[in-house]
Order: C-alpha cells, then structure tokens, then sequence
C-alpha cells in the first residue's frame, strides 16, 4: 500500500459510534441516586463515551495525552512574540516535566507522549521524546505551500502511528496537546480555509502580540491564503498549504482514535485546527471527539462551531501543550465513575418518584 | 458571651485578603515557562488563594467538603418532586458512600463531612455523621417564619463550629454542599429578599418539577416573602424567616472559613444562597469564596452576580450534595501545584522574550 491508501484505509476504519451502549448508559445514569439529568453535562459525556467504547461503563485507566511539536517557516515572516528557538526550549521543558502540562497531567493521572514532528535543528538528545520528524520545521506558508503533499499525508500517518504505538501501551482515553512557535498563525489559515470565515475574524493574539503586529499577523494569514487558495474540500491539501506537521500529526492522532474507538479529548486552537483538518478527512470523526474548553484565543469558537462540538470548559486557557485537554480528561474520568461507583435508587433504598411518575 | 455576641466576635475575625502575598503570587505566575496570563482563570485563582492565605505558594493537602441536610416545612405545600423522606435516605446514602459527592469527592481527594442540622424525625445511627440538629426541620415558611431568630443565630455558630472541628484535624481548603428537599424553595426565597429581585425571576424546577408545580412553587414563595417581609439589610432575619437549618449552617461555615483564612468553594444554589446571607452578614467575606460553578437551576446567577463572583464551571449541573465544589477544589489544587511545581524561565533556559520586552 503506497501512503495515500494507507491514508484512505485509516479512515475506512472510522464507523459511528454504538447507540446501543449510548442507550444503555443513559439507563444506567437514570437509576442512580440522583434527580434525572441533574449531573449535567457530565452526563452526556458519559454517554458519549460509553457509545464510542461500546460498553455501557467502559473503563478509563489508562489516559494519555500526546503532545506534538514542530516549527513553521511563518516565524520568518515576524508573526510571534517568542522566538523560534523557544518551540526547542519547551520541548526540553516538557521532557525535564517541568510545563504546566506536566503538572496537570499529574493531576489528571495521564501520561505525557513528547513528539517531535518537525523541529528546526532537531534536539540534542530524543530521551524520552519520540521522533517522527517530518522536516526541519515547515516552508513559509506566505511565499508558497507550507510542506508537499507527501508530507502533509505523511504527518497524518507519522500521528496514526504515534497513537497505534500507544494504544499498544494501554490507553483509554486520548488527550491531543501541541507545540510550534508560529503555530497560531498556520491554526488561523486552516481556520479561515475550512469555515470561509475572513483572516480577521479567527486570527488573535497568540502569545500576546500587540495591536501592530496582530494587524501584520493577519496580513501574513490573508496572503497565504491569496497565494495557496486552499480548498476546503481537500482538507489534506489545507495542511499541506497552510498547515504544519504537529498539527497533521494531531489530526492523523485523532483519526486513529477514532478508528481504534477511543475517545479524544481535543485542547485549544491547534487542536482545534487539526481537528478540522480531520473532520474535513473523515465527518464522523466528531462523534469521538470531546472539545475540553474554549480557548481565549480568537478563531476556536469558529473550529468548534464548524464541527459542531460544545466545550466542557471555559476558563481563559491559551496555552496549548493539552493543558486544557488534561483537565478535559479528569472530568471524562469524572463522568465514568459517577456511573460506576453510584448507587442505584434501588440499591440505597431512596424512594424513586420519577420513576414512578413516568410509570 | 452569648449566642449573638459570638456572631459578632466571628464577624470580627473576618480581616481583608493579604494583598502582597497575592502580588507576589503574580510576580511567580509571570517567570513560570508560559506565556503571560495564558493559563487564564487558574491564575487568578492561584493568586486569590495566594492572598486568603497570606503565603505566595499555599499549600493545598487537607481537602474538605463540607455537606449540611436538613429538612423544611414548606414541603407540606407540595413544592418538590421527592417527598421528604428522602433528605434521610440520602443521608444514608452518603454515609455509604454511595452518591455522586462521594464519587467526586474521591477523584478531588477531599473528605467529605456529613452534618445532620435538622432533618424530620433524626437518623437512625450517626455512624460517620455529626449531630448538629437545629431542630427536626424548618417550620412552614409561607404560614410565618421558618424558624426563630435564636435557631437562625444558632444554626450559623454550629456551621462555624463544625468548621473548627475540622480545622484542627486539617483542613486547607473548603467545599460546600447540602442536601434538604425542599431547599431550593427556601434558595429562591432568599434570593428574592437579598437580591430584591421577584420570586418568578429566580425559582427553579429544582429536581425536575413541571410548569404547573412551578407556577406553585412561584406562589408559595410568594406568599412566604408576603407572610415574613424579609429585610435584605438583615439577613439573619432573612434567614429567620425563609431560611433553612442547613443553609444557616452552610453560612456559618463560609464565615468562619473566612474568619480563618481559609478558601471556600461553593457549591450551587443552596450554597449561593447560603452565601448571600454570610456576604450580607459580613460582606468582607467575598474574597474568600470562589464560586465552583453556574448552576442549570434558575436563580443561581442572580446569587453569584449580586455578590460579585465569576462562576469558574457550567457544566449544567444541577444536582447540589457539593459536586460542583468537589470539581471546583480539583480545580484550586490544579492552580496551585501549577505555582509551585512549574519551571521559571530562568530555571529552565527558556526565552522570555515578554520579560525583555517589558524590561
């Protein structure tokens, strides 16, 4: 099989998720000791999963999150407040565990898989980070196609790939975290191609540039949009155009999540990103995924919306790394176990009148 | 001293947050390995609990819901959807450990204090329960006052002391919760006397009442709020008169948190309105509450927004016991280990191109 096919085979293993098991953990959640739907949101993520899983009360152990980073040839073009060598930086960071996606994936139990998919220059040493670079960073997307298409496909595989892997390790649950110095500005190119939405309207701020080079930024975003004209139908030719390769891997990532029927807790804006890339692949991919919050940064309510999902939280995040994923994974394993480890009206003996109202 | 000089003496203690050690906690936010201000929320609440502490890094170890049932007269006028006896079953219930707080209070790692302070007719065993019964519920609020000024006074001291008793067997943080069928119907009333807002605009289906029991439920109210005229400037007479035993000690427990330095998470309604009477007791005390979440139930919004707290959840939860506090405290802990475990820039030889910029 050439990549291309490997490509569509992937994709073809993506079925929709199970009503039957989705039914049966509505049951369950009803004959809880609780008034009925009053755990809210918790409740439709319960579900939710218990639909991808195929089982009514599937377990979460083990949680991972796969970060993934890479450069873009963007930076050029002066878009970021960090420079490039900060992308390099954090990943040495992110190994040490000394992130605040480190920290909160402590907190949520999860273990962190570091990815390198295309950092310019490379890293000293790969202890404890996996290789799967694609290219020193990509091309500026302003002056051309940010990578081949090869190398758009081969992102998508290379993230397959580092979650096939994983899933081999244990793993029940995904959590999608990214890292690139530049790469709000390749998230606000695929944003704008995927919706039709104008550059203005889903570029922000990233790191926290100021008014001046946020009107350059966009500009950047208007003429790599000018000069590639990407097709919102070919969502693999987006990434190729505008994208860059942690934001393929992710999305190749969510795809195999999807296949292998794992739930996928996506983060912010890249993630966001990738996962319109993904759901321009493959539109069942949205049933497995779980958006854990709404960033700050301006374009992720236009991703979300697109795909048509509802963000468990909305807390001021814009970091990235899957630190809103870490905390996205704690309340899907909240969910969980609430239907587990619950009694039943039965069982405690607590008097059931809605039960018997419906009756 | 008696009962109302020590109201006063706890409303004393009650000092302003430590604006340095909330400065300093900024000052650490900003050199930790992520751009300004991106983790949002958290840090404004790490820095919140930076200065209810009066330390920079505080430590959260000793996690503690505390979750106060009672029972009220007013369910005699058919406002709930469970009959009354239910308040006991789910006593019991928590005391095997088999509700949804205990649920989350595992995955928070907070122990959960369960305190009967008036529910009808007592609880067979009060293994693992404390006893601080106020009297076996609340009378009849749309007939005259829900209970005497001295109960109202009694029931904030022994909310207060239950606090205490915790403190000295560890206690860094505290969640709210309650349980009482019927205490949404006191909530509203509370609210519409502290907030001056009408009965319609701030009651709810509670458990899941229909239209026609709401219309009731609105008339009830209305006629307790006729039959007592609550005035918002004294709110132990607010709670004298349309209160209830486990939302006196709710309050109690807020002022005394306070009065010790200690951040309170609260829960949803009950505890909202359990707040709006400590805030008008003692108004200083604001900055010590982090409010958890926005409840699905009606009415909620109007609490948090008169006393001047941003909800950090919606997740349509509506179900009280403290679940929203449970989350609400994973979330303080997240805020605060983020503080103290994550890497500076200079710590980690990672560019900090904002300190630069603003040197």
């Amino acid at each position: 099989m050439n990549d291309r096919q490997k490509l569509e085979h992937l994709v073809s293993r993506v079925g929709p998720p199970d009503a039957a098991s989705r039914e049966a953990a509505r049951l369950r959640l009803n004959s809880l000791t609780k008034p009925r739907g009053s755990l809210g949101a918790l409740e439709d993520l319960a579900a939710q999963i218990a639909g991808i899983r195929g089982e009514t009360i599937p377990s979460i152990k083990d949680k991972v999150i796969i970060l993934m980073a890479a450069d873009h040839g963007v930076v050029t073009r002066g878009v970021s407040l960090y420079p490039q060598e900060v992308t390099r930086q954090m990943v040495l960071n992110f190994a040490a565990g000394g992130a605040a996606i480190n920290v909160l994936a402590r907190m949520a139990g999860a273990r962190v898989v570091i990815v390198d998919m295309g950092i310019k220059g490379g890293l000293p040493s790969y202890q404890g980070i996996v290789c799967k670079m694609i290219d020193f960073g990509s091309a500026d997307m302003s002056a051309g196609a940010a990578m081949s298409r090869d190398q758009a496909i081969n992102s998508l595989l290379a993230g397959a790939e580092v979650f096939e892997n994983e899933l081999a390790n244990g793993l029940d649950i995904l959590g999608t975290g990214d890292m690139g110095i530049g790469n709000t500005t390749s998230a606000s190119a695929i944003t704008a191609a995927m919706t039709g939405k104008a550059a203005r309207e889903v570029t922000g701020r990233g790191a926290g540039i100021g008014d001046g080079q946020l009107d350059h930024k966009i500009n950047v975003i208007e003429q790599a949009l000018a000069v590639n004209r990407p097709d919102p139908a070919d969502a693999v030719g987006v990434l190729e155009k505008v994208g860059g390769f942690e934001i393929g891997g992710l999305a190749g990532a969510m795809l195999a999540g999807a296949a292998n029927r794992i739930p996928v807790v996506i983060d912010g804006f890249i993630s966001g990103a990738a996962a319109l890339i993904a759901a321009g692949i493959c539109p069942q991919i949205k049933h497995y995924l779980i958006a854990a919050h709404l960033s700050a940064e301006r374009g992720h309510a236009a991703c979300l919306k697109q795909i048509g999902l509802r963000p468990l939280l909305e807390l001021d995040l814009r970091l990235g790394e899957g630190t809103g994923a870490a905390l996205g994974i704690f309340l899907a394993e909240c969910s969980i176990n609430l239907m587990r480890e619950m009694a039943t009206f039965e069982g405690a003996g607590v008097s059931d009148i809605t039960r018997e109202v419906t009756l």
